[in-house]
């Protein structure tokens, strides 16, 4: 069975992305990707924290933003330690790790989302990912640092995988959207959308964007659909070129 | 509801004591005990370490011997790492706390063993225990050390004690688009996509119109989604119409 990419968006401490190397060997995961690590690639003391977890850095892949990261991926979660006015949806790791297991079964790739260890993802990571997992913790203290969220999210990922229950197949057939596609959908939308005036006003265009993307990363859309909503703002544009 | 007491057996480095207490807390669990620490207690780098969880350190009690420590319990469960040849039960964390949780709404008292980081639990306490807990990790690369253990099984207490709830999707104050709305919304992109020729040759119009009509209702969306797309629409007219 293929299994999810675990993506550390802006680590900052080697020592962390050594230990989160470790975290997911320890439950069959191998599939890292890194964002922008802030202390450059291949990293020393990640290397030396990951003591026989090393291949999995050597064959991380290390990108420069979140987007190219998850391109290829039809599914993106990203994990945060506090609820975020956000409409999308919430899971536990438990729920999350069962739907990425039944995309995957079906033929999807996944990908989850990591934040650098003080601050937490972005705003604008989070707007590529289609779903949040939020790790329940006591509301009164949580603390979990970057290797603890990733053992638990890979902990859930192989009980889920090796329990009794089968994996299911939904949609089987559909040809899913990656992010890739859906990120160039937001890109046709917002260039348009922004030749038109729709971002206004000017100080309020930023969160009307990341409004949008969220919007479209939390569609479960088809290839097929995505095709839809091109040729409608293309024949838009037409309509108006025609004048 | 009372919660198991988490036993750290010959505890070496207080970095790992102070962790433990975070991991604990983290998942509400504040009942800790400590059998013969190496360097004493209190223990300044489990302080230290603890930030925010220094709590679960003064609360917690200390002995010499394993058997003290689980004394008043009434089931007793040792985590390792290793299968050992042992003619007791071994248990999933998931299985461990789901008993955990039975018996002690049955009133009983639950202690649950973690040895010392390098070499583990030894025979003697093992002895003391009722039944085994091991996480199930990856076979070719187990490396989970004392904090990761507690953190797992603090994990797995607090999701069989939190209730189906954790399986469930949730978004935050959600308000979803009723069928009306959604209908309106299609009758809106169909008429002006329709002014502008979107629904060409003629003869494929009705299917193309059909198609729409699945697409938005099969996208889970919001009331704001919704308004977000009449102005989408209503922006592309008032575009055109500047000429």
């Amino acid at each position: 069975m293929s299994r999810p990419a675990f993506v550390l968006v802006r680590p900052q401490m080697g020592e962390n992305i050594g230990a989160a190397a470790r975290a997911m060997l320890n439950f069959g995961l191998d599939r890292m990707r890194v964002v922008g690590p802030r202390d450059g690639w291949p990293n020393e003391r990640a290397v030396a924290l990951a003591s026989g977890a090393g291949r999995v850095l050597d064959a991380a892949m290390v990108t420069e933003t979140t987007a190219e990261a998850v391109a290829d991926a039809q599914w993106v979660l990203a994990t945060t330690a506090r609820d975020r006015d956000l409409t999308k949806p919430i899971y536990t790791p438990e729920a999350a790790m069962t739907e990425a297991r039944d995309r995957i079964a079906a033929g999807q790739r996944v990908a989850v989302l990591f934040g650098p260890e003080r601050a937490g993802l972005e705003n604008d990571d989070i707007a590529t990912a289609n779903a949040i997992v939020s790790v329940p913790t006591n509301p009164d203290f949580a603390s979990l640092n970057l290797a603890q969220c990733v053992l638990l999210t890979g902990y859930e990922w192989r009980r889920v995988t090796t329990g009794a229950a089968g994996a299911e197949t939904r949609m089987a057939g559909t040809d899913w959207a990656n992010a890739a596609e859906i990120a160039a959908l937001g890109d046709h939308f917002e260039e348009r959308l922004g030749q038109a005036g729709f971002f206004f006003p000017e100080a309020k265009a930023p969160a009307m964007k990341r409004h949008l993307r969220n919007l479209w990363s939390r569609m479960p859309l088809t290839r097929a659909d995505v095709q839809t909503f091109h040729g409608m703002m293309r024949q838009m544009v037409r309509w108006k070129e025609r004048g």
